[in-house]
């Protein structure tokens, strides 16, 4: 009534300390682009980047900076602005962009294991099934332990004109070859359905 | 639908390094009781930790260990609970003790410029105030510029039968000779009301 507290701002203070890159005490290098950050910020979210950072893995060179190779330098941003901030960067992007930002995103946080970053991918990457995207979207959910995402593309493919589409794809024959479960899976579907 | 995204644990996660001491970069002496912490997370909340801990006014011994005076370590360690998580740890206090808690709590997050505890503090004491406890929660009001709580306690003694009962404390009696301009405004207020 007479005092209103305001909500968390835990997130904006850690977001402003990844900026200032205040008392940074570990540097990546991405690609050549390089990331100034907190090396107890980064344990504390991710028990691989605590292995990496404390563990008897430490990975970095001689001068204290610490390689990152597979990954591009604007997907280990937008990983990083999540681990400080727990949202990601607001993009004006194209939708297909952002489909392909998402799959890159899902796969590096799935490498960190950063779950909660994983699960808004997968929302996002949802919203992003189609007939020309399914069959990639559901190669990715299956290599990445997507539950979720997996179900969301099996549901799309219950449609018999959907799945007739996207067979017919390039897309489809990749997972087919490289997923061969899943093939099995949408027979099995099929038979269960009909 | 398929995929559900939960809440941010940001919190939890800084919570967990503050219990696992992972990284911790200062120790607080405070009463002969040491907290070790992150200087990193200390200065990303608080400007006056940034101060103390990145700039010229850096307050440890030549061990690195920073002394708080004027505190009770019980206090400081809600203090630091608060920096890391943004919520206070819960206690299984009488309401007495609460609500002195509460006092120093308040204290403490006005030197440390935390101004969303100092806010929940405010918050707790509202719910505090009655004929024995206004003219002491007034006072610390006035000391540390909460307007919020202070109103509250106005609008408790604007009842007559409030004022008059809390005008025999010895409370009161230390609230008008250390804070005389709250005496006036209070004479104000009755002219205002009649």
């Amino acid at each position: 009534m007479f005092v209103s507290v305001p909500p968390s701002d835990l997130h904006q203070h850690l977001g402003g300390l990844l900026l200032t890159e205040k008392g940074a005490d570990v540097v990546f290098d991405v690609g050549g682009q390089t990331f100034a950050a907190h090396r107890c910020v980064l344990a504390a979210r991710s028990p691989v980047f605590s292995a990496e950072l404390f563990g008897t893995m430490m990975e970095s060179d001689p001068a204290g900076v610490v390689h990152v190779q597979d990954m591009e330098a604007q997907v280990f941003k937008a990983l990083l602005y999540f681990v400080y901030t727990d949202s990601l960067p607001k993009t004006e992007k194209a939708d297909e962009e952002d489909d392909v930002m998402s799959q890159h995103l899902l796969v590096a946080a799935d490498r960190y294991n950063l779950e909660r970053v994983k699960l808004i991918c997968q929302e996002k990457l949802c919203g992003f099934i189609d007939v020309g995207t399914v069959a990639t979207i559901l190669t990715l959910a299956e290599q990445h332990h997507c539950h979720g995402l997996k179900k969301a593309c099996f549901n799309f493919l219950s449609s018999s004109a959907n799945l007739r589409t996207v067979m017919a794809t390039e897309g489809f024959k990749h997972l087919s070859r490289s997923c061969p479960a899943i093939t099995e899976e949408l027979i099995a579907m099929l038979v269960n359905d009909s």
